[in-house]
């Protein structure tokens, strides 16, 4: 398989800033090395990095707010065909970072390609989840749900992380937990873990290259200008019945 | 576009048993209208109907089940290219029968097929949510995150429904609502609902002509039997970096 | 403290029937051993070991179901002070069983007690969650929110459950996983465990000892048969400001 | 009923800053109106008008963080004996400000109060949810949850607000959708919208009163503290069953 011209984006919605140490970054490096050997470029950020507005239009800094980082963010997304949403959980629930990504992105849904479909249109998306115990499916399906409904597409298997047992404990990629060394780091050796990322991996890899290779979508019954301009294609009005 | 080789499921998952009249239903034939048109052949069953066991094996009656009909139904899911889950919303949340179908398709994840896949991988799901107030994107986040999960493929926009304004009112397709006619049937007239089941309708169908196109997914990198037997591809274990 | 006068119901939602094992049954042991010591009568239920019906009317019955035990439920839980609302997970989210258990919980709603209030007012309930890796917190979600939306009153800590670490894995209760024995038993040692269910099930108690105490809530601001009547207390129409 | 003694505090975590419009805080005036005839005095802030830093400690300014206002929202929850926590919806799901004034709460999970127990104990909790068209209950079950989970009592129909028909269209309080005027403003005569921002208002009323006059809840059973110093009530180690 050849996958060199996909490009992958990672954005953490860790609650740390850079330097600090994010394990969803952590995870994130298990699914970057396969990128690497497979030759697919990719860049990783961190949300809370950026001075991102919030609000839900494309730039906040028309809407009263000083400066706004997130069409910074759009560019690099707009470019990559792969985009990996990465977060913690607090409480069982993605992070205050992840909502105001999805918040962003939400904001983006009144433009259009040159198909006049969203833009985020013949993208794929994926997640990676970390927490020390609970809550990694329902952060996914808030994530995935809101990027498949933006207009990305998502692949077999696009959920994937790491948790602990119930209750406090280390988290992936810790090496010392109450004073106990962890070797390996947490979670390193989880064959779980490892193998969903890795098919997640894959799988984003996959559904990229069949995009690219289609051009996205056709726009016959997709298009929000086309819907706008009256073009129903073989929709027939209920009313009509 | 030639759509006319493939096959769609309809499954809702309404408590109501038929005949009674079901909202989700109704609003599944305005889907079913454009793949009559696009010459799709498709079934709509109701889950409900059947007399399935609960549980998560593959056949419950060699789990003390006297009877399950879920081998029949999966044999239904087997033979298509799309999967279209309806559910209605009962205090915000899919049905019991929603969370029944996904607990037995869950109950398949150690099936394969005969590249060591998931047995769902290649085929494309979407859902269709009706209530009459509150609840259709939070159905959405379950559904489609666990048709995902599975190995189903989600195309953008895959979410689609009707809801009415807060508080007890019409829902979809009724024609009367304390003792007043409603005419044109509640909904049919929703321009926002008729062109989401358009979009939802006709991505499925453009993401299950690539699926088709392509044979599904290489196994390259998500073969559970492949990673049983050892296979890891590009994936380096993090212990040994 | 005395909490004698008291009644609790576990609803234990499985998928397993009588007499099959059930974790989350065993879980809800430790709960009711306390109760037992601080003597407060107890009874714990399967819901799937009983004929329900699914639909959203008090009686199935009268709406075309042969049989309906529903009625027997509930008047056990009007019997009751305390209501213990315990779900596996499957797949990140509460049983089937737990949701028809929230339907018909919601097909209540049109019943009032003698003070024109919602019948489930002056009770308390929790939930008991137990799976093999995630979705604790987010059973939780559904199952609080479902019950003080129909008149159950929420304490503090309510949630309680147990979790193994991410990928299969032993249940709360296993002696044996993989051929290898598990002594003591699988999460009975859980320190977290043990202190959560301990605290939801004095909470319980206290609240519903209050509640006792006060005769439930007095009905001035919440009788939905006072709004019916006219009654609005200090509510004024936002219209008319 | 006299509630003079009691204390609300409103935080809306809407998107908006002041003096910017919002429709959530349009809601809270029809229960701050109750709130003001019957005496009780209270207090209204936007979560986002404030400096709070991100991150899962009492005061993030000893982590790196150059300023954090979370102490003084912190300092205002400590006074008051109710907290109404109000959001919008973004795609169905609460805010980012919401998930962060979650994250700040949890944040103080280890703080106990002169009892041994979770500091929010004693006080009260509800919500109010305002969104176009989708998604408050969704809204309310993370919320609530939440707040039982850190200490708060949660009374019977906590949950409130106001949602449009589906699709794009006027929010609560608007006077005028794509240039026609609306009167009186969307959403002020719904009766099911004012019905229960009603009961929601006086349950926390009632709930908080009740609190009061026990002096929150006894700490046997129930303190941090004491577990930590090895107090175990009547809960018995299910390992020595």
């Amino acid at each position: 398989m050849n996958f060199d011209k996909l490009k992958a984006l990672y954005i953490n919605c860790t609650l740390k800033r850079s330097p600090d140490k994010s394990h969803t970054s952590t995870l994130m490096k298990v699914s970057q090395d396969i990128l690497r050997k497979e030759k697919v470029s990719f860049e990783e950020i961190r949300f809370i990095d950026y001075d991102i507005a919030s609000g839900i239009y494309p730039d906040m800094t028309e809407h009263g707010w000083e400066k706004d980082d997130w069409p910074k963010i759009q560019k690099k997304i707009m470019e990559s065909d792969i985009l990996v949403f990465g977060s913690p959980i607090w409480l069982g629930q993605k992070s205050s970072e992840a909502q105001k990504l999805i918040e962003r992105l939400y904001g983006m849904s009144g433009e259009t390609n040159s198909k006049g479909q969203s833009i985020y249109y013949g993208k794929v998306g994926g997640c990676l989840i970390t927490g020390n115990e609970d809550g990694a499916k329902h952060c996914a399906m808030g994530i995935l749900y809101s990027l498949q409904h933006v207009g990305f597409s998502i692949p077999p298997q696009a959920d994937s992380g790491w948790l602990g047992e119930i209750g406090p404990g280390p988290s992936y990629g810790d090496t010392e937990w109450e004073e106990e060394k962890i070797d390996p780091p947490m979670g390193f050796d989880s064959d779980f873990t490892n193998r969903n990322v890795t098919f997640m991996t894959y799988n984003l890899l996959h559904l990229a290259k069949m995009m690219k290779a289609n051009n996205g979508y056709d726009n016959y019954g997709n298009s929000a200008e086309g819907w706008e301009d009256g073009s129903r294609w073989s929709f027939e009005n209920p009313e009509y019945r």
